[in-house]
């Protein structure tokens, strides 16, 4: 398949993934609170010397999600000279073709996690997936994170059994804060520069690791959607925002990306908390 | 005069200055509060391959000082490989001697201005001081911003013409959000590896740049401390305050040096506000 085509097909998922995902928690809001509440979407582009850009959907102060942002984008253009060294295939020729989708779901209820999910095309000289999906709980629930384990790893079982072992220790090493020593959440898993020289298979997992973050989200969101919580709970759910901030600030690498890439401030900074405390 | 004298002036004069303000500030609280609300103090130890340590006092939910953190802190040892290359005279020998005071202030009331301060003096193979003062209101005070800078630049201009203009240009490039394109706060000054050949004369600076922090955050606060405010000026507050956050994380090099070098967590993200929005 020519690599414009699988540009196309790749855009393409991520917006019908962003429609189908939008629409189940805008059912979850309205199933909690009995009144229509949307995601509010925003256009941006990029106009530096990258191209392109993306669009931002939004859910602020639902009555069960605090905020939750998707963003879904195709950017194009050259690396910057500090950059392109630390990108398969850009260091002789520094054009990239970049598309992704990246969500961020903040609670009200501190009982039930944060999630975050995101999956991306990159095309230098060389092409590749990269992406994965993670939960945060405020407060441990260790038959909750087993759960979101099992049925990660039954989806990614069904794909490559190689697949769960190492994409959950990715996520492991990524997803934590040295200066704390401590895991930024329960885990997940996570892959970057995903090429197993078979593209078709790959995007097939690409596709499941999105339709199974969907479900997981959704099903896990909807077990706690009802719990009672205090303001002790919440307290917990600020700082642990904290961390999460840490993290995001000081060593995420799609936060750096998009920064290097001169993309949309909101969108790069989704992924920050509506309320944090230190 | 030998650097084992220096280092010890320098080290006593911070504690001086620690206590001076702690206590000044004490007495913001109680004019306010008519309670007695003092500093709570923590010692902390690095225990890595740097050595060292120091004090960390903190005051926080007061009726004026929302979480005002002061640090003294005097570490030592050998910079790790990939740090030593970007720090004078520490390139063929790493070993390094650093103490320092550093000081940030985020208030209740919105209508006064979050403060940071910070003086330090660094040993390598050469030797110098650091530092500087700026403020970052949540509402614009024009007024206020020119008292601020007035009173630093006739300090600056007692020691010597030159200072105020190159140190002002510094703190507005260097308190600077590019993502945003915005500047954290209102400035003041900031300057590092100032080291002008008379020791006295500089160490001189530095004491002033203490002491006229003290006065003049006193005064700013003694003026808006009666000033009402409301729920919009809050909220404007806590936007500020996530800007700062990201400065801090994303840019800060005091932030890098503290962690390149194993220093206390709560130490160096006293800068973090106890409470801040996106």
């Amino acid at each position: 398949m020519i690599i414009d085509k699988k540009k196309k097909l790749v855009e393409n998922w991520f917006k019908n993934l962003r429609d189908l995902i939008c629409k189940e928690y805008e059912q979850i809001e309205y199933l909690k609170s009995n009144k229509k509440i949307y995601f509010r979407k925003k256009k941006w582009k990029v106009n530096n010397e990258s191209k392109g850009g993306g669009t931002f959907s939004i859910l602020k102060n639902g009555v069960v999600f605090e905020k939750v942002g998707v963003n879904i984008s195709t950017v194009y253009g050259s690396f910057s000279k500090e950059y392109r060294n630390k990108i398969p295939g850009a260091s002789k020729n520094p054009k990239f073709w970049a598309s992704g989708i990246s969500i961020v779901a903040h609670m009200q209820n501190p009982k039930i996690p944060a999630f975050h999910f995101n999956t991306r095309f990159i095309v230098t000289t060389k092409s590749w997936f990269g992406g994965g999906m993670d939960m945060t709980p405020a407060i441990k629930n260790e038959k909750q994170k087993k759960y979101f384990h099992k049925i990660i790893k039954r989806m990614c079982d069904l794909n490559n059994k190689s697949y769960y072992p190492i994409h959950k220790k990715n996520c492991d090493k990524y997803f934590f804060l040295p200066h704390r020593n401590e895991p930024r959440g329960d885990g997940g898993i996570f892959f970057d520069y995903f090429n197993n020289n078979n593209w078709d298979k790959d995007f097939k997992y690409i596709k499941d690791v999105g339709i199974t973050f969907m479900k997981l989200s959704n099903s896990i969101i909807k077990k706690n959607i009802n719990l009672k919580w205090n303001k002790k709970d919440k307290e917990k759910q600020l700082l642990k925002r904290g961390r999460y901030i840490e993290f995001n600030l000081l060593y995420d690498r799609g936060t750096k990306f998009g920064l290097n890439t001169n993309g949309n401030i909101e969108a790069i900074f989704m992924s920050l908390p509506p309320l944090a405390k230190w």
